[in-house]
């Protein structure tokens, strides 16, 4: 049996540091907050914030609620985002996506603050994940896989790492991100041909495809690092990931379990993009 | 042998489209214009330079080259910059980089704009390139190796395909053409181990490393389809590429020579990027 890399003791770790940034800065006067802007209430956004409420909590950050209502026009929706992005009590902006159809996301995906924009909605920080420049925010979820990877020991510089997914909350940052840290990266998708041969060729299989448990025990090699990014509701109402536990946790050397793993320091790092912006915006540090 | 897959065939596909555009345009009183900004005289800037004002020339889009001072301070070459950025009779601006060490090259992707901005310097048309949007533009030399593999007919959907080289001029903005047209990707770079294994598992193989012949012929499968986007100078003062030809003309399926190859196709993606620039700024066509 592998071992299990738990979020939890990823979290745990990141704690202390969370705690000690929140201080210094309100020694100097600055209360970090976040935040959250929810447009409607979809259950999974309702517990993911939850999580976010409760993690900024532990830190010592502050965290407020922006509730809006489904049928809002995109004008009083603009106004509303306005008053957040300008607001300079506000270092961290989460806003729930997608938007309902009739709401423009990419008018404010151009909108928000760079330095506020901590889960990488904007072109500036996307544009930075994209070319490697670490300054800005990438999105949480890619960052904390590289968290975990790094928090377990996992080197990444030479290894043959392949990500299933190709989506912009995950797959394609999350490339980004092993290629900056100089891992040979091969993303795979719906449409890759022999999906099973080009996973067993990976030191380190990523799932983030969004499909049940579709890495099944012949899809990895012997000794696989196995990190499992998706969140699904089996048939019988399970949560589970894009990666059958069971049938794998045998083979591989590492391996994450859903729940209990990646979510599990997405608010973390949520956390700590707050603390950055906060920096940022009062000139603490420099981008 | 395999077949030669030659630029100047691209080119002169294209060559008809673009004067039947320019003419359009120019119809309707747009005279559409790329403005080149030079600082300083490279002999690589200089020799692209000639070649962009006589694609120009023929495709009957005028072309006007604004040549600086290496010793120009930021201020200065700011306000050069902004008066092509700001006149509207430039529809796309190509700047040569990397600039002189002591400006600030950063400031200037923020400033252009992104309809003007031919080679994807900014961070919007970057973060379109990456999120797989093509409403932007893709720089030019990755978008002439998705011209040429189609020119030649090679379809890219769940065929594997390995770039060689990670930069942001050419392997991570192709990397992201192919995977929109649904290739499954692998990025390769220095800190890649066993380079040869991985180069012979590709469909396609895609050279951007600009080292002198470092694709040798052991290094691709039998029929595979490669493509060299090196320009180097050799030892005896010859261009060359990135692939040896010699010893892989015989086993690939289709090859791209250096000279001749992706190279001729570049100024013509340049030139398609100006009349869409034109047409963006004048709202004839929406983004």
């Amino acid at each position: 049996m592998g071992t299990v890399m738990k979020g939890a003791e990823v979290a745990k770790e990141m704690k202390e540091t969370l705690i000690r940034e929140a201080n210094e800065l309100k020694e100097k006067g600055i209360d970090p907050c976040l935040a959250i802007i929810r447009v409607g209430a979809r259950s999974a956004d309702l517990s993911y914030e939850r999580g976010a409420k409760k993690r900024m909590e532990l830190a010592g950050i502050a965290c407020k609620v922006v509730e809006l209502s489904e049928d809002i026009t995109q004008e009083e929706f603009e106004e509303e985002f306005q008053k957040v992005n300008q607001d300079p009590e506000v270092h961290g902006i989460l806003l729930f996506r997608p938007l309902p159809k009739h709401l423009n996301e990419e008018k404010i995906k151009n909108i928000i603050h760079p330095f506020k924009d901590v889960d990488c909605m904007s072109p500036v920080n996307l544009a930075k994940v994209f070319s490697g420049d670490d300054s800005g925010f990438a999105p949480c979820t890619p960052e904390a896989v590289i968290k975990m990877l790094e928090h377990y020991g996992i080197s990444l510089c030479g290894k043959k790492v392949t990500v299933v997914g190709r989506s912009m909350v995950v797959g394609r940052p999350l490339s980004m991100l092993l290629l900056k840290r100089h891992a040979t990266i091969t993303i795979c998708h719906t449409r890759t041909k022999d999906l099973e041969k080009v996973c067993r060729e990976a030191d380190i299989l990523i799932a983030a495809a969004g499909k049940p448990r579709m890495i099944t025990g012949d899809m990895a090699k012997e000794n696989a690092v196995i990190v499992d990014v998706g969140i699904n509701v089996d048939e019988e109402g399970r949560m589970c990931g894009d990666v059958d536990f069971e049938s794998l946790a045998e083979k591989a050397a590492f391996i994450t379990p859903v729940p209990g793993g990646v979510g599990g320091v997405t608010t973390s790092i949520l956390a700590a993009h707050v603390l950055r912006g906060a920096k940022y915006l009062n000139g603490i540090s420099k981008e």
